[in-house]
């Protein structure tokens, strides 16, 4: 993409756009003036030192453009500079993993010349993005022509200027041929063939590619428990002792399933550089508020919330609001199961086509309020925790994403467990859990990727064709590509994705003995995901910025508290299976108590097998001791040195 | 101890001797020229750089006292620029910890002048120790005199020497005045006070100050325990609604316990800066062997040794020949049922004192077999553990603290289990309770201190009365004192200090609804335990090298999984109980699931209580992230002024 930009008032040489800074449409002359020059200024002015150029689209249907927009890029010396800043890995000489210096630049692989090409596209991007966010404030008390717009030393501008809405959006553009070459070997080819994850990672970042890879490892370790279900639903095995075994091989698999993972997800993340990389200090969020103090930390001049407040708010108002939408969701589930009844009254009263189709309908309404509430309760809860006023976007969405799986777990999930163990009803759980499931599959897909896909066919249309009757019928020019992008929707990061998986890893898990076809279902459903995913990635939204992680975080807490939930789950369900009730023929309590101790066991299995299997592959362990090693000898070496000299 | 050191064939000054090195009584004297002088030499040639002098006992009653006895020293400078080497955290001028180096040895606080009093007494010899364990083979084959004992480049000379038995021990000094005020301030005042944890810490290392700081705050935090307890056993409030009270106080004291000490373990390792202090590399065990080869990490030569071919050995030697001691643990306690049985028999043929004495034998008897398994075991675990072959130390007590636990437990607690699950009978409980508790505390108390300080004090006379005849009535010399303590026992770490602590909170915590009074005597056990553990510390043993220590390591696991046991086997006890049988009169079955859903409720209480609660206290986390963000700080304004320069 070392595309010239020909734009009127730019002086200096053409350079390639990363980035794009969209300021609102009435900004004033002297803000957009001060922030360009805080952004060319060098660095040791504390300036960004990066490059910046303004856009100006045409005209069209009368409509005035945005003039405020403007594409930002960075020479290369000060890309490599800045990539030392940000802690970039990159692989060295020897095939291990160092953080990059640039006095170091020539000992590491793949760096030939001046060092063109020794970044990708991403990892400028996220460069980049880096330097506009910790462009500081210096002496400056408030943002030029907005004297109420406060600022004190050390305040991220990027953010001020987001909080206050004068930065309406910014993000990175897509790099057309990358993007092609990547969408073919990604989703456009079919034929049967692993992902290509280093790609991705390089075009998207280790967040999403790290996504893509636990989708992947998801759906190939779910092949077995789907082709050992295929036989159970076509020979109607309704034997119990068969169901045992099913539940048994799925509580080993559930615990070696997560435990391989961490250990997959180790071996990525060190061939992308982040498993060692040090985390980059964290900047308060841009919506973070309080009276000015001194952070103790930094020494400087910021916010300061005291977290007894923010204790209060949390024990005295989020957590009885979560308690109240629970309640809810189990009064509507009630309600659900009053409409069931009543459906199946009728029919039973008047057995024909009608009734029998409104056997189905409760289900089916019950699954779209679920996801109703759960989209609903998702803007409340991302309401309230941001009302919590939490410092650091990690602290944020730590509080964010335990709210929000309580609820979805307990709204999708409830009336499985009313009718598993209230009820005692098998054949119900088995005709609930499928209905719950092919339509919650349904409604996602068609809400996170077609939807939007279709929104965004429309509005592209209109621009499209404006841009045609303006340009003729040349090759698609950066303004254009600019324009369309920036009225694409923003992708607002893995948590629905993640969300979406670990649902189904509920479903697949958690009652896994009276349904091995859910495992069936949901690698079906992944593989369609796989492709909607993709597509969605490369066509329906912005480019996201990259967001390094060396893991995936708070899911896998998540999924593991789902596994052991599903060892209580599944250990129950074969108490209530009339199979093993035989075995105690006198007494239900020696069969509860035997049971008990089963569950007892497994559970103490689940946390050593999790204990002994290593978290990490002993070959990464090997070259992080090495790193480590290499420098404590450095240490030494340089001291025996300076000891000899004085 | 500023004491110079007129020893015969030494030319050099003298100097404050540190720690003392035994070579066998007929070391070859090429070697021991050849160890002093590699001791000796200067750092750049690979040397230690350190000092040494040769001690000479007079004979005494004819025998000739061994020749081979040196005392290690080391210059100021020299132990400075270790305590770098081995990355020592000491208090900088603003209060924080940080990692000590000589090049600013002037911002540090408390350093005066040339760094006299800097580091302490323990300090130096830690850094002594590390530079001797350090002191590497060059070009050598084989030690000197002794071609068989080959060497490599880069293997620790010290560690072959005491493989090989020509090193038969190095300790540290005691310093008798330091040894004098600190045992007047911990254990010779009859006073209620806190221990002096700083100056234990300062006179013994981290890791012994931690285990007395835990044994302090166990005790402590037992006191409103044994309050609560205390009324039960007057009023004899045989009342299991009491009961179930006393076992969820307990359960909701032994999370918060063990969360708190965290924090405490974490302020205490901070303010002796161990926290944020990064461990040091760790060499091979002494006993280590295996056929020469590359170390992937150090490049180094050195044994190597298959894991897969330590894995066979765990698991098909270990772990069964654990299970068999477990297996053989259960047979004693059947035998020793059949012996209760059997007494109680004999009374009620013949109820007079000597058949109501003869109650008590089986239960006697039973406790001292069990001591003398678990002695026994210990050393069959040690043997096992060795012959594993772990390459580090570090893995070694991994793999030999399990081991040791889950025999110990079992054999401690499994006739209490069977007591109360398979007999229910509570009053005998109660009483075996008792009877074991107690045993086993007189048992540990003679064991663990007198007898050795008995034995020790028999000796001592010896050495002392021959001393006196040499040297007539003046106050007890250097050498008098050194060769004392050549011969005194050597402490062999925290390992059974904290295995006896918990056991006793094994006692407290699982039956703790049957037996509230078992706090008190563990809280009167830990009182007479602090003072003999300190008297055995300062008088029986010879002082131990300090070992750095953050935490308790692997013991907070240990007392974290018996607070989950403890859960349940309460849980289970109360289930048992008459009065909340009664609740559910028509249905055990209703009784048992009830029970096991609060068991279930409780446990995932305390996961999220223990995920809640932070590990460090938020003043240690800003003081910890206040480094991190000025080293990141520094870096990036060094990186500035090198970009402005070019």
């Amino acid at each position: 993409m070392q595309l010239g930009l020909s734009v009127s008032d730019s002086d200096a040489s053409p350079f390639t756009p990363l980035a794009v800074l969209e300021l609102a449409h009435d900004t004033k002359a002297e803000a957009i003036a001060w922030l360009l020059n805080r952004i060319r200024d060098k660095q040791r002015n504390g300036g960004a030192e990066l490059l910046v150029d303004q856009l100006l689209f045409p005209a069209q249907d009368g409509q005035k453009p945005n003039p405020n927009v403007f594409v930002v890029g960075s020479t290369l010396q000060r890309l490599l500079s800045g990539a030392e800043d940000v802690g970039l890995f990159k692989e060295f000489q020897d095939g291990t993993m160092r953080g990059f210096t640039y006095a170091n630049r020539e000992s590491f692989k793949d760096f030939e010349g001046d060092g063109e090409g020794f970044l990708g596209d991403a990892e400028c991007q996220y460069i980049v993005k880096h330097e506009l966010d910790t462009l500081r404030a210096k002496n400056e008390e408030y943002i030029p022509g907005y004297p109420k717009y406060k600022l004190y030393p050390g305040k991220s501008i990027v953010r001020r200027l987001q909080s206050k809405g004068v930065l309406v959006q910014y993000f990175p553009l897509h790099n057309k041929e990358d993007l092609k070459r990547l969408s073919f070997s990604w989703y456009k080819k079919i034929k049967l063939s692993f992902q290509p994850l280093d790609d991705i990672r390089s075009y998207f970042g280790e967040g999403l590619g790290l996504y893509f890879g636990f989708l992947e490892y998801f759906t190939f370790a779910l092949i077995p428990m789907a082709l050992i279900g295929i036989p159970y639903y076509l020979f109607d095995w309704e034997d119990y002792d068969k169901y045992v075994l099913f539940a048994v091989f799925n509580l080993v698999w559930s615990t070696v399933f997560l435990e391989v993972w961490k250990r997959c997800s180790a071996t990525l993340a060190y061939s992308w550089g982040t498993l060692g990389r040090k985390k980059a200090f964290e900047e308060p969020r841009a919506g973070f508020h309080g009276p000015l103090g001194l952070n103790p930390v930094t020494g400087r001049e910021e916010p300061i919330y005291p977290s007894s407040k923010r204790h209060l708010r949390i024990y005295l108002v989020s957590v009885p609001f979560v308690l109240l939408c629970l309640y809810l969701s189990f009064y509507v589930m009630m309600v659900y199961f009053d409409m069931e009844f009543w459906a199946i009254s009728i029919y039973h009263e008047n057995p024909n086509f009608a009734t029998s189709v409104l056997l189905f309908v409760p289900s089916i309404i019950y699954a779209v309020v679920i996801e109703i509430m759960n989209l609903l309760y998702r803007y409340a809860a991302e309401f309230l925790t941001d009302w919590e006023n939490h410092r650091l976007e990690s602290s944020f969405q730590n509080h964010l994403v335990p709210k929000v799986l309580v609820f979805n777990f307990v709204n999708c999930f409830a009336s499985l467990f009313y009718i598993a163990f209230v009820m005692q009803d098998m054949v119900l759980l088995r005709q609930s859990l499928a209905t719950l499931l092919i339509t919650s599959q349904i409604l996602n897909q068609v809400m996170e990727a077609f939807l939007p896909y279709w929104l965004q066919r429309r509005r592209n249309k209109r621009v499209y064709k404006r841009m045609r009757r303006l340009m003729g019928d040349k090759e698609l020019p950066l303004l254009e590509q600019i324009q369309l992008e920036t009225e694409m929707n923003t992708y607002l990061g893995t948590f629905d994705d993640y969300l979406e998986q670990f649902l189904l890893f509920g479903y697949v898990s958690l009652f896994s003995c009276v349904h091995p076809l859910a495992a069936v279902l949901v690698v079906l459903n992944n593989i369609t995901e796989v492709y909607s995913d993709a597509f969605k990635m490369c066509h329906v939204f912005k480019r996201p910025f990259s967001e390094p992680a060396a893991n995936i975080g708070v899911w896998q807490l998540a999924f593991e508290t789902m596994s052991i939930i599903a060892v209580v789950t599944n250990c129950a369900l074969i108490a209530l299976s009339p199979q093993v009730k035989a075995y105690f023929p006198e007494s239900d309590a020696q069969l509860i108590l035997t049971v008990v101790a089963i569950e007892h066991v497994l559970l103490a299995f689940k946390f050593i097998l999790a204990f002994v299997i290593p978290d990490v592959p002993k070959h990464i362990q090997v070259k992080l001791s090495k790193l480590d090693f290499e420098s404590l000898e450095a240490l030494k070496k340089r001291k025996i040195l300076e000891v000899a000299e004085t």
